[in-house]
């Protein structure tokens, strides 16, 4: 009989969720809508509907399902399964969705960090398949990230490891969302480039950003446009974005000696606008050691990074419910 | 018949041997100095002489020893033994030093990063005895750290995880002797401490320090004797000191996720001077939901800590060959 995992990507917008065989192969993927201002119960019931969809879908018996992972906004405690209050799902104060997922399917359930399931499915079904000492970081609103060694996720004490979005690279730097001041993701997001560019626009600064984001909200996208249309200010951005990623990544490089990074998310669907930049940054800010035999790529799950890193946490519960 | 093990920290000044029980109790313990200037293999002579020594005074034989570990400066290849270029250790180009120790004792060799052997140290050891997710931190000329995860060390991809000390807080800060800029080393550790002191007396404030220091080199330890007289510029400094530590802190908790922290090396003797002030900046500035259930402690193994950090190295390479 084939075995299959549930992975659900919980988001602020959407719910993801997959069937997954042994092979790591989707068999079948559906998205719902979030609409996270009905609060954590509507919420949840669409979670569990969603699985029900997936199995309906693929025509999978529950006898045949092990165990389904959540990727989730942090922050939570993974070991108890809590969610605690994530700034983009209001209303989810102390929520104990193991336990609520466990009442509805009878199965074993594993909740992580959506970041770190994301490490941990890059590792397993993308771009980090051969390492051994393998960090994902993921850069779009935010900036988060997972270390994975030997297979097994680094969880830290209550499955908060790799907030590297709020690490400090300049104490005095700005305001960003988590209270602190000058975090790494308050630099190199995807929305600190769009806010860096509606400031300059502020203090005058000519550019086709401005026509390009419309009357839109200044997006990186728009940033990312008129840099590829010539546009100097918005060239200067974008090789700022690459310099202050290189400064975070260097930070990364001295803290977990990784021999291998996979950077996904929105913001590198322009790689190669930024990598040499941040690659050269980083070069000249890590220290010499932990350089050697690293390599740093553009993941490859794209999309589905969620779902797969969400299944990939339900295999390793079941891996670990063998142990 | 008791077993022993042998743990060796080598420094840039003295080499520390001991000889150490299963029990963890160290029986024996001998000081030479490194005469580092001497250069590799005369340093590696004493290296050797010195374990015949702690054994002869010890009266054990060679039998009775189960492994050799070695606590030195890095950078290195852990794995391969090999020790790089460390800056304190002129002349030591990829030295091979765990084949040298091997054709010598013929008994398994451990080489680890002396930040990283310390952390093993005080949590098999000392302070960090209950921890599950513990990270050890040395503020004393430099800055550096280890993690130890469920008993193991998180070594990275070749032994030199958490270089700590050369993580940014500052992009644009002052340069460090790594080659990066605003490395938390360069604001936080005892060299900082006193560097500070010095530019601010060039700069023509009025302070004790300069009485205290007399006619040497200003170290941080003029610098905590004058705060404690009551010296404003001191105070300052120390206040400085407290603040860049909780900076680096709350990088390390967002980072690691540890549940509790001992942090030795020279400035944490004057550790009633600025713990208030780090710890307050740490709780500001770090995620709430990894201070949950964090502890923050002096480390405990005081002056041991590297020759106890060696040999728990050494009981590692023990219990992973009987794996």
């Amino acid at each position: 009989m084939t075995r299959y995992v549930v992975g659900i990507d919980l988001g602020g917008t959407k719910i993801a969720t997959c069937l997954m065989d042994e092979e790591g192969c989707i068999v079948k993927k559906i998205i719902l809508p979030t609409l996270a201002s009905e609060g954590p119960e509507a919420v949840i019931g669409r979670m569990n509907a969603s699985v029900y969809e997936v199995m309906k879908q693929a025509k999978v018996d529950r006898k045949s399902i092990l165990a389904v992972g959540v990727g989730s906004p942090g922050p939570m405690d993974s070991e108890k399964g809590i969610i605690k209050n994530p700034p983009n799902l209001p209303g989810w104060i102390q929520i104990p969705l193991k336990n609520i997922l466990w009442d509805e399917f009878k199965l074993p359930i594993a909740l992580e960090n959506d970041a770190n399931a994301a490490a941990l499915g890059e590792n397993l079904y993308g771009s980090g398949k051969s390492a051994k000492n393998f960090m994902y970081i993921t850069v779009s609103t935010g900036i988060g990230g997972g270390v994975v060694v030997n297979g097994k996720l680094f969880k830290g004490a209550n499955g908060n490891a790799a907030e590297i979005g709020h690490t400090t690279i300049n104490f005095q730097g700005p305001r960003c969302g988590c209270g602190n001041m000058g975090c790494w993701e308050a630099y190199a997001s995807g929305s600190a480039l769009a806010r860096f560019a509606g400031e300059g626009i502020k203090n005058g600064r000519k550019t086709a950003i401005t026509e390009i984001a419309c009357d839109e909200n200044i997006k990186a996208e728009h940033v990312f446009t008129a840099a590829k249309q010539g546009d100097d200010y918005a060239k200067e951005l974008v090789d700022r974005e690459g310099y202050y990623l290189g400064v975070g990544l260097a930070n990364m490089i001295n803290s977990f000696n990784p021999d291998s990074i996979a950077i996904g998310g929105g913001v590198t669907n322009e790689w190669d606008l930024f990598s040499d930049r941040m690659l050269e940054v980083m070069e000249e800010r890590a220290l010499k050691a932990n350089l050697e035999n690293l390599k740093v790529i553009k993941a490859t799950l794209g999309s589905d990074v969620g779902i797969m890193g969400a299944a990939a946490a339900a295999w390793e519960i079941c891996r670990i419910n063998n142990e």
